[in-house]
């Protein structure tokens, strides 16, 4: 039948469950997208909201694979895949996937996250953003890519032949939703629309070379004090102000000469991607986009690295 | 009369009212302590306010000179005292004095604040760290000295023959606030004791120069997560990491050399101020506290350079 399905691939998040029915050609068959999140309608009851929210696809072919990433794999979700060290690549992750039986009695597999400990002896982790990178890897790739994976933590991963080498979290998104929900920042603005030209003055100033974030942030409240910054464009000044040093670090960390060349692929919502690439372009940096889908091609990527694609 | 008083200061904040009777000799006869911050008890009606707090001080003596430092002074308080550009010293703040008169008929000269704008063309302020800094000034101090006076805007000040030539605002304690009160990372808190090597643990991370501080916060969350932080000591983590960073940029930002040969004076709470010389002796940075009542002692060295002293 050519609208049998080969393989489910869930990405279970925090906040939200979406899950694909992808075809033999990789082709997406049907999908499903609620709040079922782990802190969410999951409530606890992984097993039981599997079974109802896809357990349909499974009553003619039961015996498809199925294979979740994302916070379903952690200490909180249904059961802790431990984190695989980098470097990591598909083949790794698909070594380490661990198994759960639903209620009734499909076999999920769940993607481990990935650790790295830095040279400071401090570790640091990703569980979900491992599975969108592969899903952005290609044969013929070239040897080294950089990937910029916006967010609540940021991710930016460095990928060589084929495997996440290392990686660094910047907390950008959750520190914009503390200033903007619960700090004084946040009284000064009004509504939260995108303005390119305050959102671009933010990027020049929380990117410069000299001078930490501590002391920038303040001039979010010194310009809007001093009328030189329009209520209305105080959140873009923010945005701009937070991802214009997420950047500047994140370049630093990287090594300089290398963000610029290797075209980074930013892989992100559709909202937040074209922030980052307009930011980067400010910085002199071009980058590209990754593609539609990217969790369906991650998981493919990983049974197939498994041999555990039919 | 011995007990006669020579003038009433007010630190008149956000959320506190404190005011002193001071008699001729600087010592403090008499003393209020309320809630009745701008934003708080006052509730806007700041001249009904003052004549019920300190009114009875004035019923002997109605002709006391009253200064105010603080918020009241602000766009949001009784009467804006514009902003003084540096350098400013206590004869420029007591020539830019304005003064309201309370619904008693007393008047109240509201110090100003100081502003600076830095080479960027973005202004900084402060409004009631001015008079602090004057107070803790004496006649022989050395032509240059350094200032650090932590709180939810930390600010650093740099005073040459008696005047702040420059300072620098850094929002170290509302970041940590808001981190520790609406952030993933406040859940994974035990309460805030201070907790002196996890503290230090903190201070060491966060002033290292090779990394910003949106990748070192991210460190709170590992750390906890592989067990290497115990849950009652991530808060002294926090603080020492964001009190590392606020040392590391402001070094920056003073010129290294400096800091170290400044032995930089530290205005703060007695629970804020001791963190900060612990971080500072640990980077090798030697620092010193400032007087108690330090605001009376502004007050008085502002009416003594204006010629208001009685």
């Amino acid at each position: 039948m050519s609208d049998d399905g080969s393989l489910i691939a869930v990405d279970w998040g925090t906040t939200r469950f979406r899950a694909w029915l992808v075809g033999g050609d990789g082709a997406v068959l049907d999908r499903v997208d609620t709040a079922a999140g782990i802190l969410g309608g999951a409530g606890g009851d992984f097993g039981g909201t599997f079974d109802r929210l896809v357990g349909g696809w499974l009553q003619k072919q039961a015996h498809l694979p199925v294979v979740a990433s994302g916070m379903i794999g952690s200490r909180q979700g249904w059961r802790e895949a431990p984190y695989v060290e980098c470097p990591a690549g598909a083949r790794d992750l698909a070594g380490k996937l661990v198994s759960v039986i639903s209620p009734a009695g499909h076999e999920v597999r769940l993607v481990p996250g990935v650790m790295r400990t830095d040279g400071d002896g401090v570790p640091d982790v990703m569980r979900g953003e491992e599975t969108q990178i592969v899903g952005c890897l290609a044969e013929g790739d070239a040897p080294r890519r950089l990937f910029v994976l916006p967010g609540t933590h940021s991710k930016w991963a460095v990928v060589e032949a084929g495997r996440i080498t290392r990686f660094a979290t910047f907390m950008t998104g959750e520190l914009f939703a503390l200033l903007r929900g619960h700090g004084i920042l946040g009284r000064l603005m009004e509504g939260d629309a995108h303005d390119p030209l305050t959102f671009r003055r933010g990027v020049d100033y929380g990117s410069k070379a000299d001078g930490g974030l501590l002391k920038r942030l303040f001039s979010v409240r010194t310009l809007a004090l001093f009328d030189q910054l329009p209520a209305a464009g105080v959140a873009a000044y923010l945005s701009g102000l937070l991802i214009g040093r997420e950047i500047a670090e994140a370049i630093a960390w990287v090594g300089s000469p290398h963000v610029a060349t290797a075209r980074p692929t930013i892989v992100g919502s559709s909202t937040l991607a074209p922030r980052y690439a307009e930011a980067l372009a400010q910085l002199g940096i071009e980058s590209r986009t990754g593609p539609e889908e990217v969790v369906v091609a991650g998981i493919r990527r990983i049974l197939a690295a498994g041999g555990l694609a039919r």
